[in-house]
């Protein structure tokens, strides 16, 4: 696949070699979640907020309450930033200075437009998928006065760079030498137990979507 | 602990109940991680970039290389946005549209100042602390070198927020006798066994701190 435009918007500037370009890396990490965090600026002054996406190319869906601010200035067109982190560890060098995580980030820039008709539903279909595959089809679909109550716009991406760390520590040559324990401390999200509604109706079983999830399918 | 000043910047307007604007519930938000995304604008055009920090009462630590561009552009003292976001869990309703997640996050405002002096080696403890308790006592200390290639803000929080919502899903009322399993799926970051460099000299033994945070402590 190929690779976004670059400038210094999106050049990795700090440690080149932790910066792609590629879309075949940045669609992996933005497929590795559903939770990234927006940035945009009303008035000289940035937000940064948290929410849920889906991706379709270089599209990405986002939705929210009609009447939220986020929304309602998104859908102006003005410049956004959509980042989506993911944390694998703690790297623990044997100086201070040479602390690191290992991480994959993308950072993503573009504008969005508002999402309308046929293309708001397959919209609200791709966000749930990347939420929670099956979902969608295991709910009650939306309907009209929810489908108006819920802006859906979509952000196409015109540029975007990745930045991954993964390995050990990379120390000062001289510090190896030292009695100092050095290493990773991994770390990932994990899913517990569905607990169900406590007015849930006896008898459902957990829901399909719901078991794969913590199955890690 | 009072609350920080509320106006269109901070409030929480979209389920206002959700809304806090204590500095106790949004330090606790703070302290619970390490990783927030800080949003900044250059020539009208956003950036979110993620990173770690340290708190002190109402001031938010930042580090990084003095020739990173977030810093470079941060110490002219321009506006920021730092928000902190956990994720707690899948919040599956019986209808799409009231599905939700669990979630804590804090949206902080400020300005940040450079931080020089014994300030810049108190801060950089902190954020060490932030990160991994006891860690700093353990590494190499920081040379001049190093202290040097590190530049070091400090942001103070003018206004914030957080937003938490916890428990089930809450449906139309109607929806409650579907036969749709709903409930909440948690989540939570868990880590792993720590992994030795492999350059790690033979015979030393797994770090305090490591132990520590592995078991939770």
């Amino acid at each position: 696949m190929s690779d976004y435009p670059i400038d210094k918007t999106n050049k990795v500037k700090r440690i080149p070699k932790r910066g792609y370009y590629d879309r075949e890396t940045i669609y992996k990490v933005l497929d590795a979640g559903f939770l990234c965090h927006i940035g945009f600026a009303i008035e000289d002054r940035p937000f940064v907020i948290p929410t849920s996406y889906g991706r379709d190319g270089d599209k990405i869906y986002l939705h929210g309450a009609s009447t939220s601010r986020m929304m309602v200035s998104l859908e102006k067109g003005i410049p956004l930033c959509l980042t989506v982190t993911h944390l694998d560890g703690l790297v623990l060098a044997r100086s201070s200075f040479h602390h690191s995580m290992n991480y994959r980030s993308a950072v993503c820039f573009g504008t969005a437009y508002l999402v309308t008709g046929e293309e708001k539903d397959t919209a609200l279909k791709i966000i749930s998928d990347q939420i929670l595959v099956g979902r969608w089809e295991e709910a009650r679909a939306p309907i009209a006065k929810e489908m108006k109550a819920t802006t859906v716009l979509c952000m196409t991406i015109d540029q975007a760079s990745a930045k991954i760390r993964t390995g050990p520590p990379g120390d000062e040559k001289a510090d190896y030498a030292l009695p100092i324990w050095a290493g990773v401390i991994p770390c990932q999200q994990v899913w517990g137990t569905p607990e169900a509604d406590p007015l849930l109706t006896e008898g459902i079983p957990v829901a399909e979507s719901a078991k794969r999830l913590v199955a890690g399918k």
